[in-house]
């Protein structure tokens, strides 16, 4: 559970209705609640034990669950970037949670295989920012050596998400 | 439980020692055990049924299950390409099991929502073998409606996979 008094991680920030996702919702009981800051450099970094089950084989991390990290890392980078960039004004007061981010293309290049055991670390920031769109770089670490990269476009979530 | 007359998934020949995908493994209890056929066109088709924990927002699926859905999906084609293909002819015999592949990279451009609810149909090919190494391109459906499509560049999994 998270420390009350620790800073929240960029997911405790998103609004409930907004909270289910399978990779990061807190509200999520079966998901993978992956959580991301934002250190003192602005850089992001999420940190995330792997479970026993997310193989691809024995004492190996499962690319869809890195895939699944480096997604949720991403769009909560945008969120936090878009928000200090100022660039969503109107949710960027501190009454307001950061905007939520969805993902329009995922691009992961495995480097290595990712040891299972270790706490993955997966650092970034938003290369670009244009409009409603932000680009996220970001790379995966187990052990302090670099497993996998990849790449982020996000996009604020419409209003009308999911509708029509 | 499969059908003991239905043909097996390309995932049913994996060997047992590297059958226990998170994404795709038989032998993975917790696992999404996703399955994929290869249809009479030679096309490879999987189906997978999300769960409902399965969400990115109330309503529409996690876009990291599926980044797995076409992870999994494209290894699997990649094995069944390269057996009928008999560029590993010492893999492709019957009595051997199709060769066991790897993501190298894993490109999602996600084209709009995806509906929880609808089983998934991922449906793809191979567009280039060379060597070990074998390009997937591939198009998730749900409810006949394309969300998502997906690039897999496959290597066949070496020997010593994850050692040094």
């Amino acid at each position: 559970m998270p420390d009350s008094t620790a800073p929240p991680a960029i997911q405790d920030l998103y609004p409930e209705n907004l909270a289910h996702c399978y990779g990061c919702g807190r509200l999520n009981p079966h998901g993978h609640r992956i959580r991301t800051f934002v250190d003192e450099q602005g850089q992001s970094v999420s940190e995330f034990i792997p479970d026993a089950s997310h193989i691809a084989v024995p004492g190996f991390v499962y690319g869809g669950v890195i895939a699944s990290l480096i997604d949720c890392h991403s769009t909560a980078t945008a969120a936090a970037a878009m928000a200090a960039a100022g660039a969503a004004a109107a949710h960027a007061s501190p009454s307001r949670p950061p905007p939520r981010f969805v993902t329009a293309s995922l691009h992961v290049d495995y480097l290595r295989p990712t040891p299972l055991g270790a706490a993955l670390v997966v650092r970034g920031s938003a290369r670009e920012i244009k409009g409603r769109k932000v680009v996220v770089e970001s790379t995966v670490y187990a052990g302090g050596v670099a497993t996998a990269r990849g790449e982020v476009v996000a996009v604020m979530m419409p209003e009308a998400f999911g509708q029509a």
